[in-house]
């Protein structure tokens, strides 16, 4: 099920928060211990356009990311079902293009809840939107806060499952975290004099 | 926007019951005064099957659908706001690979509420299941009843836009009937002295 994947056998992890109007996507690569953004950002859709239209363009820009990127894991924001369902339908539908894409290319997607990614990017399920760029700046190393939200969003994604999926794959999910990722906080707050 | 579709030219549209368990489709063809369903049946994904398979398989099945008929509209029930959350999404996956779809083939999608489709074929919009698949049976002339109830209700749904697209094309959408169907409907009913 764990296996390398992407451009010249890389390892790369897929984020999306998954929506009509904005789907963001991250690709997270692993590199020894620490974890890079290969790339990331907001795939919008014209809200004059019509919705079928809007979801073509969803499909076809997810399918390039696939076929670009070919990561060997998506990891999707689960919708809590503390929304309406009108919301619940939109994400479905965009939710369900990334999933089917995935399912065709046979990779497996696991789906995070937002305190999870929140949990393991930032250390408190609670963080806001602020910090949990914040952490994922300085996780990924990056130059400037990744924007917008969306796009950190489905980056923290990535960092989630890379946390997360060995503990998977070993069956004891949520038990204790993946040190690599630990140490890459570790080392991101040390520098940076954070906390 | 409306024009001739379908091999040979003939006018089709596919009437789809989204769903990812179930997916209903019915190809409605209008022959003069006529109506003829062309296929119908219902696109099954196995439960056990994970969810990006299933939705993959239901992509696959429902492409197919489109090449073979190049319907030249799709009619697609509309979820109602009373639905929980966790059925919206499920709805919304399935019916956003077919509006995807019907996007990137440039057909457009009108979408019915299911009080619609009872009052259009049934002239009630509190039709009971076997009083649509009836009528379904009796409009398109089927040697038997349309089942399951997916398949008839996809096929109710075609009938559906079939009754009131050239009217939507009017700007007059639920003025009044297509006498069309209303002569198809009369005409169903006199000859099988139901009522």
């Amino acid at each position: 099920m764990f296996g390398p994947g992407g451009p010249g056998g890389e390892s790369l992890v897929l984020g999306i928060d998954p929506g009509v109007s904005r789907c963001g996507y991250g690709v997270v690569r692993r590199d020894g211990s620490r974890f890079r953004a290969v790339a990331y950002g907001v795939i919008r859709t014209p809200p004059g356009d019509e919705l079928p239209d809007r979801l073509a363009t969803l499909l076809h820009e997810l399918d390039a990311l696939m076929e670009e990127y070919r990561p060997w894991a998506l990891a999707v924001e689960r919708v809590l079902f503390q929304v309406n369902t009108r919301t619940a339908m939109s994400v479905g539908q965009a939710s369900g293009l990334a999933l089917a894409l995935a399912g065709r290319a046979g990779v497996p997607v696991t789906h995070y809840s937002p305190n999870e990614v929140k949990l393991a990017v930032a250390g408190d399920g609670g963080a806001g939107k602020f910090e949990v760029q914040q952490m994922v700046m300085r996780l990924l190393q990056l130059a400037e806060l990744p924007d917008p939200p969306d796009a950190a969003d489905a980056l923290a994604l990535a960092l989630c499952h890379w946390w997360r999926a060995p503990l998977a794959a070993q069956g004891a999910i949520g038990a204790t975290r993946s040190s690599k990722l630990d140490d890459a906080i570790a080392a991101a707050l040390a520098k940076d004099g954070a906390r």
